[in-house]
């Protein structure tokens, strides 16, 4: 809340580092994701936000020093929400899937936000602190190098990569994904066993799994992958 | 050419058919990727194309029902120039990778056009040519069909979610692409040891390899799954 709205007895009654905590960062950040939510990322500008934030646009920069680092951060906040309650459990298998899964979930929650930020990289502090738990898990796991960093970009950037496809998916206005999401029906299972045999014969297997994300299976398939480098990097 | 700039002479020496011919489906998607390239996706509307083609922007609607029927041939015509001069050679695994990689390429050509339209089901004749074409490739070479249609989903969205990834951070202003591709040399190099032992012993890999597409890497893992999944399925 900014100055000039909070009455003067109130003022006075807050210490300096009141004011900080009322209007913060994470408050910024959280009132972004709404915004997105529900204006599209084209909505999202520092006069909007200031209105709705009841701030002037300008106190903004005090956070942030411009719109773009507000992308950055938000982009950071999803990366955290994946982060908070993840616990390695000693399987890198297991946990590098479950921090896949929890990282797609963070930006599928928020899609505008996901499409404006998945192929950011923010250099904040969440950010940096999955990447080196991510490291950690694959080093410590027997991981040579140069194999874990490799690996780790992979699975990294595919994450965001169907957390970029599926988003934009989803931020597209219902009617029109609706008419997407039928073709497969409409169009894929109607096509003649003569001129496409090989569409016609798996047309109820397209149908059934084609409109659901493909990320768990891409995941798994670059996991096999993995397993298959560790037994041959370690020998075992 | 709209009739009227085109000379009354010139205009009797064409057969009804040839004004078609002038301003067709094809002419509309090759100039809408111009101006998707030059103006960015908010850049491109009926009115703009118009004037681009010299034509009344209503005569769009005699090739496309609106707008996003336009959308949806642009995809379809990223897709139609990957597929354009892929053969298969007989190795499924090499067949693959080469239309993944050829997928990925026409895409990340048109970064801005590849961000509107990777998420999209077009069900138009070259993406129902290119999905009859990789299911047929993994049918023939022996995926049984649950397997062949969960590969073709995961390979399909695997290679699309990458174009949309990679796509949007060529679409980003250049100034902001740079000072994220930075950020490995500016921010995660520096990490201190002590805090970050992780990044701080492989930071080097990292910076040498995170701002290249991680996309060829993770095509690799998902083909490596696939053929442990073919020698699974085959018993061979």
């Amino acid at each position: 809340m900014p100055k000039q709205v909070v009455p003067e007895a109130a003022r006075r009654r807050r210490r300096p580092t009141r004011q900080g905590a009322v209007l913060s960062e994470r408050l910024i950040i959280e009132t972004a994701l709404r915004m997105l939510q529900e204006h599209g990322s084209s909505g999202l500008t520092a006069r909007r936000l200031g209105l709705a934030l009841g701030a002037d646009p300008s106190t903004l920069y005090r956070y942030f020093a411009g719109m773009d680092q507000l992308v950055l951060a938000i982009g950071d906040e999803l990366v955290g929400r994946a982060l908070d309650g993840w616990k390695t459990r000693g399987d890198w298998r297991a946990d590098l899937r479950d921090f896949g899964l929890r990282l797609h979930r963070a930006y599928l929650a928020h899609p505008q936000a996901a499409v404006l930020t998945a192929s950011r990289v923010s250099g904040r502090a969440r950010e940096i602190a999955a990447d080196e738990a991510l490291l950690a898990l694959l080093r410590t796991s027997g991981f040579p190098d140069a194999v874990a960093v490799r690996i780790y970009h992979a699975f990294i950037d595919q994450s965001l990569a169907f957390a970029a496809l599926d988003a934009a998916a989803l931020a597209l206005p219902p009617e029109v994904r609706r008419a997407d999401e039928e073709m497969w029906d409409s169009t894929y299972a109607r096509l003649p066993a003569e001129t496409h045999p090989h569409i016609a014969a798996t047309a109820g297997l397209l149908a059934a799994r084609m409109n659901d994300s493909a990320y768990p299976t891409a995941l798994e398939m670059l996991l096999d992958s993995a397993a298959a480098q560790l037994t041959h990097a370690t020998g075992t």
